[in-house]
């Protein structure tokens, strides 16, 4: 299989921790499409291989295309038959599923419409449209989210509950992003804090910190 | 287990076909949470049953809480271990949690955003906050969706391949909300048309349907 990436992008983060927990990186061919030049929003791209612009993208070996970053986990935790990231009971699958969705809604997707909007983003020639005041709201959500998680860290050892799950690798996202944009976890968040260095000691966490650029150079 | 639910809203209405297609109504007590009202954005709300403010909310009789469409109906479809929502085989969990997303992102959400803030939504007491033109942007974004949900159904009879899926009610989600918001299909999107005359004969969305007022009385 192949998946379209940009190695230190925030969201291609999430399918790349999803690969290492599943120990399934030598079975994928990573297809660099370059984020800084805007080549996941050209026509060919968006034609052919994701309608909504974004990475990453995995394609199996039948053609099939599959975007976003639940459904990519789905399948990569699908494969083996063991779920580890995405739950087995009922109960796990919906918990795991809504802290995801939450942690998009509330800290990452909220950060990348900051990004994109209130900042320089990928440039002038990708930004082509800006609403600076929805990003700054979308700044503040990401800053209340922090809180939020950190609330939720406070009762119980990973995002969804008692295991590491998708979950986590969405706040992960978010605090991978965080940092790109120097959006600071607020001091008062230790929970959240002590939880993101535990995570770090994950070898699928930790290789895929170490790709990130500092701040300086990716805000450039 | 309780579902907090506003039964005409369009989110409610994709838990509520997921309920009708797992034939699960009977085991639920629906409790009225007036979104007209603002109930959903109270803080008593949002402390004790969803964070994000949003319908519709699960809540099992062991306490745990579920928000968010998608982890709702993961839980439901895993509930009896038969699938028919959200796929069996990794290839279809992970085209059905795509096309899912990208209903909400292109279309669902999409109108939803347009809806509180290019139109007087659900009231000033309600919509504190407005960004007409991010609203706009979205709505011209929802209308772009629809073709794009049309030239997919040019191709296949349902919106994730070869079978009814969560994706399907996902987009059903959406034209419910784009009628409330008096957005038609446009006519030349015959498939999307054709699919929803389709959609209509099943039960589930029939039954559904039928609680949706007209859009005069749904836009005061």
């Amino acid at each position: 299989m192949k998946i379209y990436d940009f190695p230190t992008g925030p969201y291609p983060a999430r399918v790349r921790i999803a690969l290492a927990e599943k120990k399934l990186q030598s079975r994928v061919e990573f297809v660099l499409v370059n984020l800084r030049k805007g080549e996941h929003k050209r026509p060919d791209f968006i034609a052919s291989k994701n309608y909504s612009g974004t990475l990453p993208v995995l394609e199996l070996d039948d053609g099939t295309l599959i975007a976003e970053c639940t459904a990519i986990t789905e399948y990569l935790d699908a494969l083996d038959g063991a779920p580890t990231l995405t739950g087995t009971t009922p109960r796990e699958k919906g918990v795991i599923h809504m802290m995801s969705k939450r942690a998009e809604l509330e800290l990452l997707d909220a950060i990348s419409v900051y990004f994109h909007h209130a900042t320089p983003g990928l440039g002038p020639q990708v930004e082509i449209y800006q609403n600076r005041e929805w990003g700054l709201r979308q700044r503040d959500r990401a800053i209340k989210g922090m809180h939020y998680f950190d609330s939720v860290l406070r009762q119980q050892p990973f995002v969804a509950g008692e295991a590491f799950s998708m979950a986590d690798i969405t706040v992960i996202g978010g605090l991978i992003f965080a940092k790109l944009v120097q959006l600071p976890v607020p001091g008062e968040c230790e929970a959240l804090s002590a939880w993101y260095t535990r995570m770090q000691a994950r070898p699928s966490v930790r290789d895929q910190l170490a790709l990130v650029p500092p701040p300086r150079d990716a805000a450039a």
